[in-house]
């Protein structure tokens, strides 16, 4: 990963999409890091000397600059959202949305998608190296909120000489990342793409995120966060994506993918994993713990929390500022963790404002993995939702 | 508490309920145990060879002996359903349903209630002494099922003399074992009240279970389970505990009470409790961790996992033998643990055998607490049906 870097690799393969529509992949692909060249200020007053975000990007930015389209992911994502790294063979996750023919084409748009600050794969976050003491920051990194996430992403997309981007798009914390973008600069985004998220942290949703942050800090191998360099509390960050993964599948997938079948014939004498549920949960436990750090998880969660655009005043008075905005907000029918109640809310409150919303529910019964699973249904909704806005700002621009 | 004591004292304390009407706790109170004169056989084939069953009874049983209620509890309960012990002031658990005048009137019905098999207030489980050790049992405790818990319940009846219950009645695993009392003891039961519950875990709920366990094993002073006489595995039973509470109460029951209210004016700088329901979960885990035994957890939520009276033959099958039965099977509206669909098929499979059956589906917020705190509607329905089911009983008496 080289500072400021912006490189896109040619498309190595070509896949088939669930349509049988040829499109494809980006193919190979690199990350990126941008160093701010300023000291970096957060909301609670704090500030980092030398941030990094990580980044991605994939196809090309036009000549007038006006086809670019940031991605944010959501808690466990990254700044990998489409294409390959050299020799590896699982691709970005959001890859059957991001190609050359695909929902975001990368043969029209440009696509950038950076990791969250605060998070564990490139940008600045816990266990990045404090420069002050040469050691990893732990519990010293400042709380980060999720406007200081988007405030990050508005220093890579100056850098990188964007003044408007096309679209801002994400699902779950991505989608308040979105909304964020929104508020806080609205004069440099021209539509929101939010899925599956909602515009402030129930009282549900937070007590899931802390059952998580509890199962972490319980773990001695926690040790105040300070478990750099030592054996990581692998076993509290285990169980704290076992309850998300509860939280991310619909009562009607889990019963249809796992039912109460087991894994022995015997009913079990102690206590090890004997449904097949038990042994799902376990895997995506355990393997979560190997690319994921624990401090990360706290960081983040607390961000998702925090966030509440409606904390002040209302949600209708906050989008004021979205009037001459296109607004895609899509939910899922069976996500019980961001449910379609939640999603309608924000629909309501920017169409008081006059912007130009579009509410798509989904039905799917893949709960809130849906925005990772229903690519087909969603690509169509939003291919078309951007070909619309894309167009609409060329004859804007013509205009002008 | 004394061997095989049959004990009942007197009312000494009036109450008013929510409705203003005077109706009573059944007072002070005692826990007795009985210690069945044979070894126990478990259904997996292992044996207990000197069992406990702790249970309290209120109310006075009639001559004929055709009065008796049987009380099952829930996950965490106890043998202490109702009135009060020396010199406490908290009642037991279901204490607004149970006493004079009350939905399982004591004027009028024997009412009884033991701690489950595997449970830890006074019958036999993982922190029993196993008498050829003379240590705690731990893991070497021999699994339990809902049926070994109502097979133990059928030997405490038989000890009491009372051929034929008038009912059994429990919410949540109670109601399980309500549903496994018809189906193994269908001549020694005359109505069946199962509130709040299912006939079958389903994958859902084992992940739920799933996750509380492996809190507790995650626990390095869980130690295989070999904790007794040192410091319990509480951080883990604490999370399991945290888990469950967010099952029992509904998102808008949470949303009410906690919303977004913080307990400090600024924002945290750690990761301690900051929002109001944070703190009220981890009250709640850390109480329940003074009061229960982490081994009898993992043997109560397998059990419950276990459960699944259709594992065979489909429910309709099953419950043949429930034809000339009274069910009455209660949901409440917000009950996401166990919802109204649930119970809904339970009277479903006991209607096609001509079992006559009444479902009330009571519109509650409260999620799956309402089977402990909607007692109002709930003691109406109860008594009444209760009542009916006496008066049938009386009269079949008569005509024999």
């Amino acid at each position: 990963m080289k500072q400021g870097e912006l490189k896109t690799m040619q498309p190595s393969s070509r896949l088939t999409t669930e349509s049988g529509s040829p499109r494809s992949s980006p193919g190979e692909v690199e990350t990126a890091v941008f160093h701010p060249p300023v000291p970096f200020r957060l909301q609670s007053g704090a500030t980092l000397s030398k941030p990094a975000i990580a980044y991605e990007t994939y196809g090309d930015l036009n000549a007038e600059r006006t086809n670019a389209v940031l991605i944010c992911h959501a808690l466990s994502g990254d700044a990998h959202a489409a294409g390959y790294y050299h020799g590896e063979g699982k691709p970005g996750w959001w890859d059957r949305m991001i190609g050359p023919g695909r929902a975001f084409d990368t043969d029209r748009y440009f696509i950038i998608c950076s990791n969250v600050l605060g998070g564990c794969k490139g940008s600045s976050g816990p266990s990045s190296t404090n420069p002050q003491t040469g050691k990893p920051y732990g519990l010293s990194f400042p709380l980060v909120t999720i406007a200081d996430m988007v405030n990050a992403q508005k220093m890579l997309i100056d850098f990188l000489g964007i003044r408007t981007l096309l679209a801002v798009a994400g699902g779950s914390m991505g989608g308040m990342q979105v909304l964020q973008w929104g508020v806080s600069f609205p004069d440099a985004v021209e539509a929101l793409i939010s899925i599956a998220t909602a515009a402030r942290h129930s009282a549900l949703q937070i007590a899931l995120n802390e059952v998580g942050r509890q199962a972490v800090m319980s773990d001695p191998d926690w040790k105040e966060g300070d478990y750099y360099g030592r054996k990581p509390p692998g076993r509290g960050l285990a169980l704290a994506r076992m309850v998300g993964h509860i939280t991310y599948l619909s009562e009607k997938s889990m019963e249809k993918k796992f039912g109460r079948v087991r894994r022995r014939k015997e009913d079990g004498r102690g206590f090890t994993e004997e449904f097949e549920v038990e042994g799902y949960l376990k895997f995506k436990g355990d393997s979560f713990v190997k690319r994921f750090d624990a401090n990360s998880y706290l960081y983040l969660t607390r961000a998702i929390d925090y966030f509440d655009l409606s904390a002040d005043r209302s949600l209708a008075e906050i989008f004021k500022v979205l009037s001459r905005h296109r607004l895609l907000a899509i939910a899922f029918s069976s996500d019980w963790l961001y449910p379609p109640v939640q999603v309608k809310e924000i629909v309501r409150a920017a169409k008081v404002n006059g912007a130009d919303v579009t509410y798509c529910e989904i039905s799917s019964d893949y709960g809130h993995d849906a925005f990772l699973t229903e690519t087909v249904e969603q690509s169509r909704i939003i291919s078309r939702f951007l070909e619309v806005t894309f167009n609409r700002m060329k004859n804007a621009t013509k205009r002008d």
